[in-house]
Formats: C-alpha cells, sequence, structure tokens
C-alpha cells in the first residue's frame, strides 16, 4: 500500500472513532510500514493507534518508530501504560532509548524491567557511541560444546521466541570463552547424535566490545556473516552485532562522509528533522576555518597589485584558473578519501598512486590548456593566451597533487583524511592557483 | 593470521614446492582470505594454489578473487582444468563473470556446463547492469503450499548444499507466480503437520528484476530481510537476492555518490588498478564543462573593470568572498543530494526547507560578516568594511539557497540530484558571490 493513502485511511480511522480498529483491517501489513504511517501524527494519535496493536506488534511497531518519537513517547506516555511494550523490545534498541533519555526518565524507566533486564540494560549502554558495545544485542543463543544435535535444536526451538537470531548459535565454554559457531544450515544437515564440538567452526571471526561499527560492518560484509559475535578484553561473549546493523552503519557512514566532503559535522538526525540552531553548528566551523583559509589568496593578489593594475585583463582568468585548480584538487582528493576509507588503498601506496597522479593531471592539464587558449587569444592576445596556457596546465598538476597527497598527510599524522574535504583542498589550491597566476604573468610580461 | 605473514608463508611454500599442501597446513583458515592473499601472486603460481584446494574450498576461493583475476584465470588456465570449478561457482558470480568476457571466451567457457546451468546463465547475464536481475542469483529454495512442515524441512535438507541460502523458502504456485515466503525459523517452531499455506507469509515484499540495484537494497534494509524475492514482469518468480549483496550495493553507491561530490564518473574498479586513461575519462568531463561555466565569473570581473581599477584594495577580499558562497552552497547542496538519495527528503519537502534554510544561512552569514568586518577596516578602511561585510552576508545566503535548490530543480526534471555537485554549486555560487560584491562596491562607493 502506498503511504500516502495508507497515512489517509489512518487518518479517516481517528475520524470515525476506529482508530483501535484500522491494524486488523489493514491485512498483513509490515511493522514498518505501520511504523512510518502513524509517526505522521501527533503523539497523542499516534498512542492511539499503537496501544490498539496485538502485544508481539506493539514492540516491532515501536522498535521501527525514528528515536525522537519513542523519546517523545516514553516521555508522555504514563510509565506503566509503557512497560509492557519497553520490555519486549529487543536489548540493542532498548539501550539505544536509554541513551537518549535524561537521567530522570531513565530513574523513571528502570522499575519497570525485572532485574536481569535493568543489569543488562545498565551494561548494554555503558559503551561509547560508535563502538560495537553500543550497537551490540544480548539477544543471541549459547549452545555448549557437549550438546548434540538434537539436544541444540531442542535450545534453538525453545529460546527461539526470544532471540535476534537463531541461524547462528555461539558455542562458549565454562568461563564463557567464545569456543566456536554452528549453523542452523550445519544443525539440520548434520546427524541427530553429532556432538557440536565436531560440528562447530572453531575460533569463528569476531569482533571485540571496542571496535569502531565500521570495523564491524567491514568484517560482516567482508565475509558474508548473518552476525558477528563481539567478545569484551577477557574474550568473553558478550553479544553479536547482526547483518541487519551492519547495513544500517554502513548507510549512516556513507551519509557522515558524503557530508564531510562538503565540511559539514556528523549529523545523527534527518536533515529534515535537524533544528537550525544545530544546522547551523553543524556547518560555521569550517565556513569561518576556510575564511582564513582565503585570505592567504587575499594576500596572493594583493602582492601582485602592481602587474594586475597594469595588465587587468589578467583578472578575466582568475576564476577559471583557481576554479579548475580547486576542482581537479578536489576529484584527486575525493578518491583518495574514499579510497582510504574502504581500505581500498594504504598508507604506503602514496608512491606509486603520486606517480600515476602526475601523468593523469599531466593530461588533465594539457586538455583543460587547449580548451582556453582560444578565449585566451580572444580576449588578451598572444601573450595573455600563452601565460593562461601554461598556468593551467600548472594549476591543475598542482591543485591534483595536493589533493592527493593531503589526506595521506592527515592519515599519516593520525588525524581523519575525510577532513581534507573539497572546500579544503580548493582553499588551498586556491592559493597556489594565485601565486602561480601572477608569478608566471609577471615573470612572462616582463621578459 | 595477519595478511603479510600469510603471504610469506604462501612463498616459502612455492620456494619449497609445498604450494600444493600449504591450505591443509594452513588450519581453519577463511576462503575470503585465503583468496586475498594468493591474488598477490602472478596467474601461474596462483593456479597452482588455486587447483591444490579440495574441490568444495575451489569454488569458494574462486569466488571470493578480484573479477580482473577471474578473468585472467578463465582466459589463461586450460577450458578442461577450469570447467570444474566454474560448475560449482553460484550463479550470480557465474553470470558476473561471463559479462566480463569477449564474445570467443563466452563460447570457450559455455560447453563446460550442462544444458540447464548453461541457460540460467545465459538468462541471468542478460540483465542490464546495475538491476537486482544483474545481482540476483537463480539458487534459491521453492516450496509448494500443499507441503506440510515435514515435507518442506526435507526438501530445506536435500537442497541445502546447493543453494545460497535455505533460511528463506518461497513458495510459488504452478504458474510460478510467487505467493509466500517461509522462513526457517518458522518452519522449525511450527508442528511437523501444519501445511506451508498455512505457515507462510502471504503477498511478500518482493523486487521486480529492472529495479536498480539502489532500490533493491533499501528494501531489504527497510525490512531486514536476509533476501529479497525477484519477480518478472508477469510476477513470476526468477531469483532471490541476498542481504549480503545488499551490504555490496550499498557500499559500492556510497562509493558513486561520494566521487560524485567531486564530478568523478561512476569507477567500477578500485582506483589502485584503473588505468591512467580511465581516470583521465572519468575526471575531463566535468573539469571541462565547468571551465566555462567559470567563464561567466570572469566576465562578471571584467565588466566592473572599472570600480576595480580605482579601487584595487577590494580584490584582497575576492578569494574569500565568493569562497565562502561556494563553501556554504556545497554545504546545503550535499545536504540536500544525500536526503534526497536516502529518500529522507522527498520533492515536496523543498518550500519547508526553503524558509529554514533561510533561517540557518542567515545566522551563518551573519557570522562570517562579523568574522571579516574587522580584516575589511584594517586592510581598507570603513568604507570597504561595510561593503565586505554586507556582500558576505549576502553570498553567505545567495550560495546557501542556490545549493538548496539546485538538486530539487534537477530532480524535478529527471536528472540525478547528484550532478549539483560541491564544484557545479561553487561556479555558480561564484558568479553570484562576483556580481553581488562588485554590485554592492559599486553603489555603495558612489552614494
Amino acid at each position: 500500500m502506498e503511504a500516502s493513502i495508507l497515512i489517509a485511511t489512518l487518518r479517516d480511522s481517528l475520524e470515525s472513532n476506529t482508530a483501535h480498529l484500522v491494524y486488523e483491517q489493514l491485512n498483513d501489513i509490515h511493522p514498518v510500514d505501520y511504523a512510518h504511517a502513524i509517526s505522521e501524527f501527533p503523539i497523542n494519535n499516534l498512542w492511539v493507534f499503537l496501544s490498539a496493536l496485538p502485544h508481539p506488534e506493539q514492540a516491532k511497531v515501536f522498535s521501527y518508530l525514528p528515536v525522537d518519537i519513542q523519546v517523545a513517547l516514553s516521555t508522555q506516555i504514563s510509565r506503566n501504560k509503557l512497560a509492557p511494550i519497553i520490555r519486549q523490545v529487543s536489548p540493542d534498541e532498548r539501550a539505544d532509548l536509554f541513551n537518549r533519555l535524561s537521567e530522570e526518565q531513565r530513574e523513571a524507566l528502570l522499575p519497570a524491567l525485572a532485574i536481569a533486564e535493568r543489569e543488562d540494560l545498565l551494561l548494554l549502554s555503558s559503551h561509547e557511541e560508535g563502538t560495537a558495545g553500543a550497537i551490540m544485542t544480548s539477544d543471541y543463543v549459547m549452545l555448549s560444546a557437549e550438546h548434540n544435535v538434537t539436544q541444540a535444536l531442542d535450545v534453538l526451538r525453545r529460546e527461539a521466541p526470544d532471540k535476534e537470531t537463531i541461524y547462528s548459535a555461539y558455542v562458549v565454554d565454562k568461563e564463557r570463552l567464545l569456543v566456536g559457531v554452528v549453523s542452523l544450515k550445519d544443525l539440520i544437515l548434520a546427524p541427530v547424535t553429532m556432538r557440536i564440538k565436531e560440528l562447530m567452526t572453531h575460533e569463528p571471526i569476531s569482533g571485540s566490545v571496542e571496535d569502531s561499527q565500521e570495523d564491524i560492518a567491514t568484517l560482516i560484509a567482508k565475509y558474508d556473516l548473518l552476525a558477528l559475535p563481539i567478545v569484551d578484553n577477557e574474550k568473553r561473549m558478550v553479544g553479536i552485532v547482526t547483518y541487519d546493523d551492519a547495513l544500517d552503519v554502513v548507510a549512516a557512514e556513507a551519509t557522515e562522509d558524503i557530508h564531510k566532503t562538503a565540511t559539514i559535522g556528523k549529523l545523527d538526525i534527518s536533515v529534515k528533522d535537524a533544528s537550525i540552531f544545530l544546522l547551523f553548528r553543524k556547518r560555521v566551523f569550517w565556513l569561518v576555518i576556510l575564511v582564513f583559509g582565503n585570505i592567504f589568496s587575499g594576500a596572493g593578489i594583493a602582492f601582485y597589485e602592481n602587474t594586475i593594475a597594469d595588465h587587468i585583463a589578467l583578472l578575466f582568468f582568475l576564476p577559471l584558473l583557481i576554479g579548475s585548480s580547486g576542482n581537479a584538487g578536489a576529484q584527486s582528493g575525493t578518491l583518495m578519501v574514499r579510497a582510504l576509507a574502504t581500505g581500498d588503498i594504504k598508507l604506503r601506496d602514496w608512491g606509486a598512486l603520486l606517480a600515476k597522479e602526475c601523468l593523469v593531471a599531466g593530461l588533465l592539464g594539457l586538455t583543460m590548456a587547449a580548451a582556453v587558449v582560444g578565449l585566451g587569444w580572444w580576449r588578451g592576445g598572444y601573450d595573455i593566451a600563452v601565460i593562461v596556457a601554461m598556468t593551467m596546465m600548472l594549476v591543475v598538476l598542482a591543485g591534483s597533487l595536493i589533493g592527493l597527497s593531503l589526506p595521506f598527510l592527515l592519515s599519516r599524522f593520525k588525524l581523519d583524511p575525510a577532513t581534507a574535504s573539497g572546500p579544503l583542498i580548493t582553499s588551498i589550491a586556491d592559493v597556489a592557483g594565485v601565486v602561480l597566476y601572477f608569478s608566471i604573468a609577471t615573470w612572462y610580461l616582463n621578459l
């Protein structure tokens, strides 16, 4: 069903006082779609839709609501009403929500949970944002190496309703150290009397609670895993991260990296929902920094004031030359930033890439020089044409090499290479462009 | 094991003529890691490592080799030797490889396959690149609605070794129309005599062969699916796309989008492996286009030559003002391009976002004006300070609104909003910056 039709149906049901019946009428609607649709309504209406759901669906739909709406519900709906839902939400979602609440709101929520759930919640929510610990769930199936296949399948059947996945089960020893992993596929193909220790994959690939979410997602993608077991510093199993979390992480990291290409700080919520002041804060820092970078270009121009005053026609070509330098630099910089982020290239590849970039940028410079030489001749005659063509060749080369090298330089000093955004590279390439242009012009015109 | 140690071990084994034994010695190494390591060797050595593997591992390791190495193997190793591997590779990987081979190479490969495999291969490889059809696999399990749970589990057990996943099985009718989906979890929890038609989810979410890979990945992420069934135009089931393919698609699309922010064309292979001419081709188009964009800025400057010649101090502030306009524009443009790509915002949100952007950009402009007014005073006195501050305020606003609107405008005319890259917005904002700066200066200085 189209989202707009669904919303209209919900609106009608509110008007005819049948909101509590609408979910049943919407035969087989997916909880994601229902969650998206009801999140368009004010909190009190949303609560009518949510509370009318059958119990298992309530937690599912709640999980798919945007976090800011979850927070609004947690603060505006009485604890007694909300507690049954919160108890059924998966532990990692619950920890996420908990981290967004104020101290007082947390205090109000905790008594609604059983002691074991409370401890689990406090543990899960103690991990730093951006780490594996912050996205893992404690809802996984543990098996003993001594179980046989029949016993293991019984465990899976019994625990399935409460677990995030039963397709991978983890084998731990008495100290809770992770010793193996077994898939449901292996279990249903194996002879029923086989012992888990004979069936399992030993020393499975695992992540650490402190690993970054990006590294965890990379492992999941590289090894095509359904879930990655997470261990603490003593190698004890503490949770799993599932493939669907990895998908969310990859998309969120891509958004962050794309924003960084334009010097925008990390934005946790949708641009549509972000407040004016939040957007201001995420944007103002680098804009002001770059103003000071551009002062160097201004100073470069001021230095050549006499040449410019004598040959004011030179100014016509200024935007075109420094623009091309910056654009070529943004291209090579962006290529490097992304390749470093995906692990496609390493620090040690700089030399080889530099040699290649010299040839690519040389070709680009020649093409660009050819593209503007006629324009130079038409606007300023032979001398200007020569100056513009020579400068174009050199600024494209200089911009490209600056763009290529800056991400490596930042990486080398343990800074985030993504800081080498298009605007930063453009600012630096602009200075190089101004200086190259007017030095070549001054030199050539005084020959 | 560290990649470098693994490669050293492989090298030693070549020298001591024990390459055919090395995989066994490397207890429990993951096929991905083995594939990465052997791909560092020349093809003839690589073949020694690959051919020495036990049969089921050969196909796994082969699948994880980079596609250019798969192609090199297909062309340099005799068909009789390679055929047993190719036959075991999963259909989607085989179709991928097939699409990279020349007509002759394809002709050589086909006889190695059974007739059914051949038809499947030709069908899979017939789909256009970038569509669901091109990444789907035909290795999925089909069930009949009339089966009971025991029968269904028998089917899964029998077919498991050859299927990409058995965690989702698809229920089709006699016309092969997709009527339901059932998960292995549901199957092992259900009473053994229950019929599939009572257990299955009816009308499951599905994609069409012609959908873009991006849309498919979005569906998989949105509904947290393990696999998405793909249907043809007559709604007949033709394949599945699994979550691991979705992860690869999301990462590849992010790379493409990040490259677009800097006007780089779609690059299918790593920047490390790309040839000089390929990189040149992917970069030159927009660089040349933007040169012509920058001519307008040059013309703007030429138009105000008299004002500039009379007040050459104005030039000092030119890079700083047009730079800020472009940077603010790149920020708001990038925010919109990404939000449109992820579906966070729609075309109809333009009005609301425009109102918000006016306020954000207004605040940014005020801050930036405050940041430069002192510099204006110091370099040029009271008049210049006023002109620079007023211009800064206006160019940040103008740049931001251009950056915000351009992606919507492109979307509106069914063009890719990502074409509104930083450099394109910067070029347009530059023109606005030049014109605003010198008109304000001319007007104010002639008051």
